[in-house]
């Protein structure tokens, strides 16, 4: 039976790399890569560099196949089946390459940046291959440090405060208003700096971007002050290197303890 | 000037170990540990194995010291207060140590379970201990894998549904009712089974125990079926260990994708 590991290789520090990881990376024969355009060089540099690192023997193979485009004009009611739409073009694609490309005594792999359960579709992506019936194999997870835990440990603050909740949610929901019954928020996947609407509150930011990499950037403090700042660079760093990978935490009420 | 690492050292499997943590542990010099009484046996195994692992070769020094008791009768409003008391005294113990058993130009660190910011205290009472300024040192985070990661790979599922916001909270949070915007909630540090509340609920629960290690125990399913059967367990383990770990996700409207 095929077997194939979706393993967490963390938030963009090689050294993020778990021991299980690098384990479930050696034992694999075939490394399938979905790149995505304008972040290939710099991403999937980093991963042949883990592979490079982890692998130096060599004896693997790497599949690369284009990702499928979404609809990224889809918005609102629109949004969700949009994802639906690409999650499925991404199944086909994926079932015809595991298919064909991995034997069926052989061990693939999928490199996921952070951890597999936050924000990312591979898991959904197999369980509909898997649902389609052309292809069948076993899988596991390989769990990673997600680019929240990543985020924090560079700000050195904990997520959380003392027995209070924590919200993680997207860019796309905070623009319909700030979570209810939470005062800490983590945003992921946010392309239009939506913290922005909430500059006139007591609130304190602590954003980053590119985290773990050389390239990273830290920005923390009052939303008023530091926000300006997150634009202006957070502008430059998308104008130079091509596309950002960036996240944040808003913690309402910074003084309450 | 000293220096220490607060390292987070996964949920469990010893292979939950990042290559950053794994250096930090290379380039300390003591370790400290406060025991917990009752969870230290196994706990405190895990990580002398973790040093036996990773420093064979010896060379570092344990320092150890009895957790001070928190006032756990303290509910409601009184249990922040308890909470900054029992932080308090931490940080008297641990600033007395650094600054008896670490030297000027030494590293110490802080083998923490999970990831640091996940409902764990070191990062609060290392600012504390600085703050009091009885010691200067300076610290960094080293992120590792959430409980919350490791049971969602367990059970191979995603954290959020698409587009969709997720909570993370506390038993005593939750016995205050579902929170409010969210679908799918993490409930951490739960003595009372708190999801029992929920038993006519369309909710699927996905619990885990000791995860991650051989005691491992997972039971996921609609929540009036899956339920039942985690109290039982849980009761079982508890007996025969003497302490549990345990961490579940609830998801509303399971059927809604």
């Amino acid at each position: 039976m095929r077997k194939i590991h979706v393993i967490g290789i963390g938030a963009g520090d090689p050294d993020h790399l778990t021991l299980q990881a690098v384990r479930a990376m050696r034992s694999t024969d075939v490394f399938f890569v979905l790149d995505k355009g304008e972040v290939k060089s710099d991403l999937t540099r980093l991963r042949t560099d883990m592979l490079a690192a982890h692998r130096p023997e060599g004896g693997y193979r790497v599949v690369e196949a284009r990702d499928p485009e979404r609809d990224r004009r889809a918005d609102g009611a629109a949004y969700s089946p949009a994802v639906d739409d690409w999650r499925s073009a991404r199944a086909a694609i994926l079932g015809r390459l595991i298919a064909e490309e991995l034997g069926e005594d052989e061990s693939g792999a999928f490199l996921v940046w952070g951890d597999p359960s936050l924000y990312d579709s591979t898991l959904a992506v197999l369980e509909e291959v898997l649902a389609g019936g052309t292809v069948a194999f076993t899988y596991d997870v390989v769990p990673g440090v997600s680019s929240v835990s990543a985020l924090l440990a560079r700000h050195r603050i904990p997520l959380n405060r003392v027995a209070r909740p924590v919200q993680i949610t997207t860019g796309r929901r905070l623009a319909e208003g700030f979570p209810q019954g939470v005062d800490d928020v983590v945003v992921m996947l946010d392309a239009h700096q939506t913290f922005r609407r909430y500059t006139g509150d007591d609130i304190d930011i602590y954003w980053g971007a590119y985290i773990g990499t050389p390239d990273e950037i830290l920005v923390s403090g009052p939303i008023a002050e530091a926000g300006p700042r997150i634009e202006r660079l957070r502008a430059e760093a998308r104008e130079r290197k091509g596309w950002i990978m960036d996240t944040y935490l808003l913690r309402r009420n910074p003084g309450q303890r």
